[in-house]
């Protein structure tokens, strides 16, 4: 393997993101490995439940970056990773790990992942999904009531406390780092943009 | 030739539109063609100069968008076409035309190309330049004045009076149309956008 493309894949809750990497880590095969943003939590070794629960999420802090461009580095030089595994019924990282093996194309995604210097410049073509917020807390809103068993209640409250204000500063201001970025709430079914990114992907590998 | 890709470029004044039109031009060589909104500006027969300077150039319904569309057609189908010439100093069309030969690439440029649906429904590619308005209005202002020899006073007049009640009307809102879109305000240099589209159009010519 000549070299390893990193492509990012970032966006607001409710954007689109997971979406249109499914259809990109589809479309590429056994090219593409997928890393999430969020198997990258910060570890708290040494804090209860409860003030685990206090810890706000949204936040570019929130993230332990510093472990993901490490492993970024070495799968782009042909070494395998063990990429931490986290646990949101305990906010925490578990003492588990999983092997990622390096492959010709690494997907990053998450809300924040263009919000990090170091970690964008680790990245070869940055994509940002945008949706207006209103969709976005709808999809959210959806998501979590049927998926995931919470209440209307609870998915308003933290989306005031929490994921609105971080998305107002940390997350929309990112959108400007992006190489491209993805509307969803237009006409375009995303095709035009996963055939644009291919296009990339292939025009690179080939270079 | 077996079929013809049609990818709009559109944006804002001073989004960066032609520079992106430019560069893509340049990577795709005999393969594309430029097709220019402006020069499908309406022609007015029986207008005096006076009349002429009083019509606004930014509303979507100055362009002679049907012709455009029965021209692209005609392109897609291996037919040449004669493009109308547009005179700004007369505000007029001209009784000139410039034929246009069939190519497997057809890159339409304009503010407003994503405004019109039967203009934007005949495009494979949507893309959107986007910049914040100030960077927009001080790229216009420097380009005006330096290279048309504007006064200063009159770019921000005519900016005042048409040009930003129609970008925020009628440009702002066709953004959302773009199957991508491309932030020139960040630290992109364009690169990744233009080999994401030369992606795209290989793939497709290739399929």
């Amino acid at each position: 393997m000549d070299k390893a493309l990193v492509i990012g894949i970032a966006g607001g809750s409710g954007s689109g993101k997971t979406t249109l990497t499914h259809r990109l880590t589809q479309a590429l095969g056994d090219d593409a490995t997928v890393l999430t943003h969020d198997s990258y939590y910060r570890a708290h070794a040494n804090m209860t439940y409860e003030e685990l629960s206090q810890l706000n999420y949204d936040h570019p802090d929130a993230y332990e970056n510093d472990l993901l461009v490490r492993h970024l580095d070495a799968l782009r030089r042909g070494e395998s990773v063990q990429r931490p595994v986290y646990d949101f019924a305990i906010h925490n990282r578990t003492k588990q790990t999983v092997t990622v093996e390096p492959s010709r194309v690494i997907v990053v995604e998450g809300i924040l992942i263009l919000a990090n210097p170091a970690l964008r410049s680790h990245m070869d073509l940055r994509v940002f999904v945008d949706a207006p917020a209103d969709l976005r807390i709808l999809r959210r809103l959806r998501r979590d009531v049927r998926e995931r068993g919470r209440s209307i209640e609870s998915v308003i409250e933290q989306y005031l406390a929490t994921v609105r204000p971080m998305h107002d500063a940390f997350v929309e201001p990112s959108k400007r780092y992006a190489d491209i970025v993805v509307p969803t709430d237009g006409e375009s079914d995303l095709s035009a943009a996963v055939t644009a990114i291919m296009g990339y992907v292939r025009m690179q590998l080939q270079a």
